[in-house]
């Protein structure tokens, strides 16, 4: 029995999730670093764990030193902070870190300034216009490779990209596509360097791509994180069925307003986060209903949505016909659009076995 | 000297929108409730009482918790949430705890189980189109009048209207029209009601109504909390203006992309928010960036905004004759879209002084 908004967690899904892209990293024969940015747990990454996988991505060092009780090879999938160095020393003396580069800056101050050696990725930009280095922009790469090679502490291993932009696709053959073109972008640029560096990988990300993608040659490692949960934008974009995904949020029922049709619940942008997507039908939303059943939830109910969020508020439109399913006192569950936002926020979850796991509080 | 996100706090601008709203509120002759869902700081509260308020506005119960050591008179801005009735109970216990209702259940379920007594407000929809009952809805304000007739623990104390729909505003004319029409539907039926119930309010809220507006008349109270920091949602409204904003996340710079005029920032969704505005000139923007001088910040820099976060990066467009002022290792500062949602995910602040000050974590 919830009273508040509460994150719950659907352990056999999750682990599922988990389990299928363990099978698939090791049928493509690619290393699984799955990024731990979605649900930033020990107690959940230690089912990655008995899945077989020893090394992982983060997002923050932050994020680096949580995990670093319990995993000894890290990447922080994020353009080095410098103004961190003391943490990035701390960890360095401790685990495996491996750091993004993109800037000349940042690898001559590291240079200077570390006291244990790390590994280092070049960021590549393979489409998804963030961060990184333009894929073509050898000058740069080169700079950098000139300033780390007689470096006794700055280990060049390879270059990453995530393939962000394929959050913009709606469909798995859209996936694809933009799948095999970033993916040309990031190998063609191992292949230019391997012969002077060797050891060098191509390591790949993004959980839409290696939900969906059937073919990774030429890539090494893959980093998704949001597979463990999905979410509806994952649905909408073609990775996930509404089935597989593993959390979805409890909020308290507070208001009916027959006139309007919408049921307010308690479970707004605090909760939520204000991550929204677009529904063909409705326009912006913020989330779909889930039907609860004894023990956790079926599929979303038919033209039912979260179509506004304010601090608090989240405003449910609901069929007239079915508001008779909604009473002041009760809950109902709302899939979220993003999860790994939705998780950041609420700082724990609760199994539908009623246990509660916590997460990372600190950033 | 910070070296991660870091919400930075100009205690004189915040001092400054406190005491501004403090003399309007005596000018008009209503009381000040302000919101305290801004700041959620016992620090930052004891502020306000050096301004002369002594009663305050939350949006849930573990807030009117928080504050609950400090403040003795709390209305919780939420339609009440039954299932959490032994906070409600320990609360009435301890403070005047004034409570909203809309709904039938949620009143019969109060008379059942309060321990002790509490005001309550009826949540009117004015006009916003989130919560309450309708404006013109006597038959269940009367529905809800016949349930609290005879009882000794439920106090009827008013009707309550957020004018939110301010918020679609892009001028000060524009808010006086909508707060003209707003407060005439909230006044109308305060005087419909108050000859049965000689001591009722009206309670009014919205930072837009309450900055701009001159003519309060028919309004017992006001429940403004955003102009303690105000943001840049404020300033496209029409509410303040860019040097009345009192909060600024400080970044830092992580990489600079001179082929895309970009630089990339640590400070993304997690501590920003995702919400979001429309520019007129640049399209959906998360924040624009402000000028660092040796203490605080000066006006916004021009053509220079955030163009994307995700959960940890922020991407801040630049015109490329600037570029230069930006370097990695360095920080830039982002004045948010939506201060409350950035203060709610940071906190804490740092004071210009360098003095941390902490705010609520738990809800």
């Amino acid at each position: 029995m919830i009273i508040k908004p509460t994150l719950l967690l659907d352990e056999t899904k999750c682990k599922a999730n988990i389990a299928f892209m363990a099978d698939k990293a090791k049928i493509h024969n690619v290393e699984l670093r799955p990024h731990f940015k979605t649900h930033q747990s020990l107690e959940i990454g230690r089912w990655f764990k008995d899945a077989g996988v020893t090394k992982i991505t983060v997002s923050s060092l932050d994020m680096a030193n949580y995990f670093a009780t319990a995993w000894n090879d890290i990447t922080v999938a994020f353009p080095i902070n410098i103004l961190e160095i003391e943490t990035i020393n701390d960890l360095a003396s401790r685990i495996t870190l491996n750091l993004l580069i993109e800037s000349k800056t940042s690898l001559k101050f590291l240079e200077k300034h570390l006291k244990h050696s790390v590994n280092f990725y070049i960021k590549i930009n393979i489409g998804n216009n963030r961060a990184g280095l333009l894929h073509y922009d050898s000058e740069s790469i080169d700079a950098l490779l000139e300033i780390s090679k007689n470096s006794t502490k700055l280990n060049f291993i390879g270059f990453l990209g995530h393939a962000g932009q394929t959050y913009k696709c709606r469909s798995k053959s859209d996936i694809i596509s933009v799948h095999e073109e970033a993916k040309k972008k990031l190998v063609n640029l191992k292949n230019q360097y391997v012969t002077n560096y060797p050891n060098i990988i191509a390591s790949y990300g993004d959980t839409p791509s290696c939900s969906v993608a059937e073919n990774f040659e030429g890539i090494d490692e893959i980093r998704p994180g949001n597979y463990a949960f999905y979410d509806m934008m994952q649905v909408q974009i073609g990775s996930c069925k509404v089935n597989d995904i593993a959390v979805a949020l409890e909020c308290p029922i507070v208001a009916i307003h027959p006139k309007q049709s919408e049921v307010v619940i308690y479970g707004g942008g605090i909760h939520l986060s204000k991550d929204r997507m677009e529904d063909s039908n409705f326009g912006t939303i913020y989330g779909n209903v889930a039907q609860k059943t004894s023990n956790g939830w079926n599929d979303i109910i038919a033209n039912t949505y979260v179509r506004g969020i304010s601090q608090e508020h989240g405003i449910v439109k609901a069929p007239e016909s079915n508001l008779a399913n909604y009473k002041v006192g009760d809950t109902l569950l709302v899939l979220p659009v993003h999860s790994c936002m939705t998780a950041d926020l609420m700082k724990r979850y609760k199994t539908l076995e009623d246990v509660e796991i916590t997460m990372m509080i600190n950033r």
